[in-house]
């Protein structure tokens, strides 16, 4: 089940580790040669940890991300969406 | 395939990329609220991007980075390694 059901949007959508979850996973993927990840790659790695979460989070998540290279993800990519 | 197969011992234990796979693999696990990251549990994030590498390779970066807090597997995980 997805966090942002049980918490409420407000909750998850202000915690650091929510964000950064998000960032770990598009960077996994960055770092595996995938420079453009999908909703979908990314639906699959997080829900690699038992984490199943809704595609427009996802969406909105790459669209902060996206064009940014690995390196301004690892130093950048947390602060990228507050 | 393991990229450590195609591309050697050396070539693949000193690329940062490689290391970094693992520090957001783990980080992942632990933002996910696994604090104590198993061999198997990184495996399977791993394998999410499709890549699929050695338990030994995998039991040595655990054991760098295990006690570890979230802060500091951000600020210092992709160095603690070198």
């Amino acid at each position: 089940m997805c966090l942002f059901h049980i918490s409420g949007p407000h909750f998850i959508f202000f915690t650091p580790h929510f964000r950064m979850r998000y960032v770990a996973a598009y960077l996994l993927a960055a770092l595996s040669g995938n420079n453009n990840p999908s909703a979908d790659d990314l639906k699959k790695i997080i829900g690699s940890v038992g984490i199943d979460c809704e595609a427009d989070k996802i969406t909105k998540i790459i669209g902060e991300l996206k064009g940014k290279n690995i390196e301004e993800l690892i130093t950048k990519g947390p602060y990228l969406l507050i």
